[in-house]
């Protein structure tokens, strides 16, 4: 039987990290086989890609269609020789970022012409989509805050406040406008709470 | 006064380094101003980019999406960031590979969707296109056992010789269909008679 992707979304710092390690923790106690993977990355070629998009340089500055073919390379490569494959032998797949980080992120924050990104999309992914996205809702204040106790900032991350309310606009735009895939949780609650949420959408949602 | 943009293409080995530079002392004896250029690359992102596509790994096989968006990221930043400014300032640029390398490699090599590739190229250059595109033609087999003789074989290097007539094929077809902007020059004869040919045609396309 085909394992279930499911996608966890929102700004930095909102939780998806930790949430993931609580969801792979229920779905393994239901029995269930379970990879954790994190975008853009979890491939040797994905993570090289990676490393490119967040790496804060002085010699060059990256320009956002390079930046968009980047993230969409990276995602090829996971989606083709990761995540189809595995779902296929049957576990199931929690992702860190996944498409909708794009819409958010390039379309949103970098206000990039969306009929491009489609455009892209439609090569890379055709029809292929997450069973469920999880978009854990934080105020880009909120977030940024806690994602700034983890260290140094990455090229995203030293992005502006317009740049992070852009993208949290765009989050909540198209989780309005996509209600039967989209699970959008209180990512402000305790962890427990949070957890309680998403595993209560699983449940609803996947039938597991 | 905007400069001229032209490419140089053809298989491994056809003479394009050993063309441009002597192009570019034509152009130079002119009293014009050249930069010269190879994609991917040219940039520090984009030969990073370079490091990443041909690079034989054994870690992690690149799929062939991620290969056409990682050409196109690096095209990407170095049309953006590089060539159109250095257009604008008066420069002409001789570019080893372009274009059309992506229609021959990536659509004739390996064979993919030519409306994939034409759906990035859309997103990345729009309507922007080189002045002339020199096409060095010589056989596959003559061209590989020159490219053989400079060393180590990189990811592209190391394919078939299936896979170089496809190549070879789809520069012949491109060239047919565009034989306004794409001049087909014989690879076989000397440096010299070579260099003959494209001056020529620059001269009588271009005006120069
Ligand atoms: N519900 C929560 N309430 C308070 N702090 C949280 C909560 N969830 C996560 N954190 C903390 O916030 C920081 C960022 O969480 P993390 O899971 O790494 O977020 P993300 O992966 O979305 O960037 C971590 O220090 C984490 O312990
Ligand atoms: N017209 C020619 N006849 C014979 N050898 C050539 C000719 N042009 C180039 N070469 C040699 O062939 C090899 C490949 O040429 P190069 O310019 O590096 O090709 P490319 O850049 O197209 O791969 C070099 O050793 C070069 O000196
Ligand atoms: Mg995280
Ligand atoms: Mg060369």
């Amino acid at each position: 039987m085909k394992g279930f992707f499911i996608t966890f979304e929102g700004g930095e710092g909102a939780g998806k990290s930790t949430q993931i390690e609580k969801t792979k923790s229920y779905l393994e106690s239901k029995g269930r086989k379970v990879i954790t993977i994190r975008e853009p990355g979890s491939t040797p070629i994905a993570e090289d890609i990676r490393n490119l998009l967040k790496s804060v340089r002085s010699d060059d500055r990256m320009c956002d269609t390079a930046e968009l073919l980047l993230m969409y390379a990276a995602r090829a490569q996971l989606v083709n020789t990761l995540i189809k494959p595995k779902l296929e032998e049957g576990f199931d797949i929690l992702c860190d970022r996944h498409d909708l980080s794009t819409i958010a992120y390039q379309g949103g924050g970098r206000m990039m012409n969306m009929e491009d990104i489609n455009a892209i999309r439609n090569v890379v992914l055709k029809s292929f989509r997450p069973d469920l996205t999880v978009l854990i809702d934080v105020p880009p204040k909120v977030g940024m805050a806690r994602a700034r106790n983890r260290g140094e900032l990455d090229r995203f991350e030293i992005s502006n406040a317009d740049f992070f309310e852009r993208v949290d606009k765009a989050y909540h735009d198209y989780a309005k406008n996509h209600p039967e895939t989209v699970a959008v949780v209180d990512g402000t609650l305790s962890v427990q709470e949070v957890s309680e949420q998403i595993i209560k959408n699983i449940q609803e949602r996947l039938d597991v």
